[in-house]
């Protein structure tokens, strides 16, 4: 890593959504210089203002840092990043390393290693869980697939926003399938949370009584927890997550499964709910709202 | 309630399988006197041998009982004990109260308050959450509905078992209504947590790493916390609750969902996994193996 800016090196960091945000302000705060890109110019404001540096271009990034931290949304992005127009790749230099903490899905990720190693660049299969607040806090959780060496060199940059960082495998696309399972078990929560408060309200109970009961015992899960009151609330312009991202996600999980012929019949009815919502028009809403497709 | 037992007098007790043994102790411990009955006469012996009075017919009870607590399994068994032979009700006093804590059809309970109620006998639906552990220590959650006044009166018996009793409704069948919806989630997650680690076993994952990390955030859940570890180590033999009571109790929730026009598909993937386990012969095994459906 170039030691031209922060104590630590320059990283590259592309995507700076809310996710982005909170890691470009936990490498700064812990001595690392960063090199931001986005395709949105308020972005770049945001990050020049709490003292990093907006890419004008691939080679203001490739040129300081030979890590690239990605919190871009999907494969499309991180196609668009690396192989698009002015795109990273092709003039990253040899040993250089992608971090790619992208949700995507298995299939493109260890076809992309295999395209990045042709160039000589290292990919890091790391996706994150842990949301806005993990991002926020340098908390997320980490689940990190590739070479293990590459590993150790950018654990410094990677414990910088990563809580906890687990190696899962030496195998590229593990870390991805990994946090695809995490989100087949994160939709079908939200998605039955849903379908269990309305039922509630269906049979007439008391809405808040019956949330604290659920929330007490055997029928908790954190998504009951963090989505329940909203649902019983009608609660979802504040959206933390977008119907949408789970339409994206729950796909992922769908079209792995069929990779591997396992039947995900949780994993399809959950779909189902987020697609649906989808379809009436609630996509961009918060997440809870799935709900909707229960109660009128 | 007769002080001729203990101090607090005497509580009938029916139903001594692992919950209803539980709630005798702890009945016996805050100092009531304990009439069981139970169609295996080992559970009888054994209520002896822990100083409660083993029932030998109704009139055991109902001489010396104004209240009866209610453990047994369902529906059925609940029409047994009380309007089978020897049943409870043509001889209990006017006045009297049946507290049913068992899991059931909130239209059989519903029904069967009106039939009491014609027998001047008091019904408090009222079924519990907290499993076993729950039982044994007094502190399971009590989801209650029925006759406000009713249940003041009874309240110093149900604290014996109880450690929250939440009254949702004066409606009889809400409790019941209140324990489907809990089960729903239950069942979802059960099924939900096997499907997900099926998933990390057949795509390669160390189980155990992949357990932690989906305990540890946005993915978890009760049951995953509780049955994921019996899950990924093929540990079905030691039966907390069985695949068949979850047949069962998800059967109630699809039953329920379609008296009131509720499309609960959650609920009903949820159900195919158990009923599919159980019509493989899995269906008194711990409920933990319905991981066996996705795993040779």
């Amino acid at each position: 890593m170039s030691q031209a800016q922060g104590s630590l090196g320059s990283v590259g960091l592309v995507g700076l959504g809310v996710m982005g945000r909170g890691v470009a302000e936990n490498l700064l705060k812990k001595g690392f210089a960063v090199v931001g890109r986005d395709v949105n110019p308020e972005a770049l404001t945001w990050l020049q203002s709490i003292g990093g540096q907006a890419a004008t271009d691939a080679a203001s990034i490739t040129s300081v840092c030979d890590v690239v931290v990605s919190f871009v949304v999907n494969d499309k992005q991180t196609e668009d990043v690396l192989f698009g127009q002015d795109g990273l790749a092709a003039s990253m230099r040899p040993g250089s390393v992608f971090i790619a903490c992208s949700t995507m899905s298995p299939k493109y990720v260890r076809e992309l290693a295999v395209r990045l190693a042709n160039m000589q660049i290292h990919l890091i299969d790391s996706p994150v869980t842990g949301g806005q607040i993990g991002a926020r806090n340098g908390t997320l959780t980490v689940m990190v697939a590739g070479d293990p060496d590459v590993f150790e060199r950018v654990k410094p940059v990677m414990s910088a926003f990563g809580g906890k960082l687990f190696f899962l495998s030496k195998e590229q696309g593990q870390g991805s399938q990994m946090k695809v399972i995490n989100q087949l078990l994160c939709g079908v929560h939200i998605a039955a949370a849903a379908e269990a408060l309305a039922m509630a309200k269906r049979s007439g109970l008391p809405l808040d009584t019956t949330l604290e009961i659920l929330k007490s015992g055997a029928a908790s899960s954190w998504m009951l927890g963090d989505r329940g009151t909203r649902m019983i609330t009608d609660s979802f312009d504040n959206v933390t997550s977008a119907v949408d991202i789970f339409v994206k996600d729950m796909g992922l999980v769908l079209d792995s499964a069929r990779e591997s012929s396992f039947a995900a019949s949780m994993a399809h009815a959950a779909f189902l709910q987020f697609i649906e919502a989808s379809g009436h028009g609630l996509g961009k809403l918060d997440d809870a709202a799935v709900i909707r497709n229960y109660i009128d």
